[in-house]
């Protein structure tokens, strides 16, 4: 399984996609960020974003996406703006067909370190024995991709089911 | 001038255009709303709604879009797919070159009522009066987006040089 996972940011958007499976060695493929300038008007910024994303998902034809979930109790302008980046990441998903799942950053943190309330130098650190790298992926905004992306080769088979289940019993209670 | 404002949001994104010019009057040219059901996963939801503002732009052509300022002290669940559902927006004319920009609310119902604080019956009334229509558009997300188009051809302009001249030396001071 190929997962792309995004850690959404207006200046830096950390993209990262790892391979493996549950019980499976994981391997990295490919780790990058998107970036913009803050110099630009926003919906420039967000369209930079977005052709980034497209390009990234085309390049690496991933079998899913995981996006970090967003919350609203950070800096409230960093958050409009991280809010914006994760909608274009899920329309991206989508429009491809492509399953797409969300994470909450202590998921991540638990998955790949086994504490929610991990650091991001620990998180770093695991990114890299995971993956057997030589050094911890930079920005800190890279690593946190791959993470995602670990999180979700690992957790992601279950949280789809439980999701899907959760939908379909919604559907049929609206009817 | 043809305006398109939209109203960001999720189970309703309203859509209003409007042709006018400062001292000219205003004519209502089409009103509607991008609706999607909360039983459909998020990323499904916000395809659709970016399918319906491609829709809205591409079957009305505007000069401009108007789209409301998102604040995070609302609702967090409710203000962070309304902050994805405005960066859809925000990439939408940025692809097609077509000026955006954002309206606060107070801005906008200062616009249609001469005051900040008025109330959305207030505002819907006067959006009736103004393109002199028999009724107040429905529902309330509609008459929403008429007024953002209101709001950015009579303040849009002067908003406009305002913005530009920022961006302009911002980006001089940053090389």
């Amino acid at each position: 399984m190929r997962v792309l996972g995004i850690d959404p940011g207006l200046t830096r958007c950390g993209v990262g996609v790892v391979e493996g499976g549950i019980g499976r060695a994981l391997t990295l493929v490919e780790v990058g960020v998107v970036k913009t300038t803050p110099e630009l008007p926003i919906e420039d910024r967000l369209l930079l974003i977005s052709r980034g994303i497209d390009t990234w998902i085309d390049a690496t034809a991933p079998d899913a996406i995981a996006v970090e979930r967003v919350f609203s109790q950070a800096n409230v302008k960093t958050v409009m703006g991280t809010a914006q980046v994760s909608g274009l990441a899920l329309v991206a998903a989508a429009a491809r067909g492509i399953p797409v799942t969300m994470h909450t950053p202590s998921e991540v943190k638990a998955a790949v370190t086994g504490s929610g309330r991990a650091d991001k130098a620990q998180v770093g650190a695991m990114v890299a024995r995971l993956l057997r790298l030589d050094a911890v992926p930079k920005p800190a905004d890279a690593a946190d991709a791959l993470a995602l992306a670990i999180c979700h080769i690992w957790r992601g088979p279950a949280t789809n089911r439980i999701q899907a289940a959760v939908a379909a019993q919604a559907a049929g209670g609206a009817r």
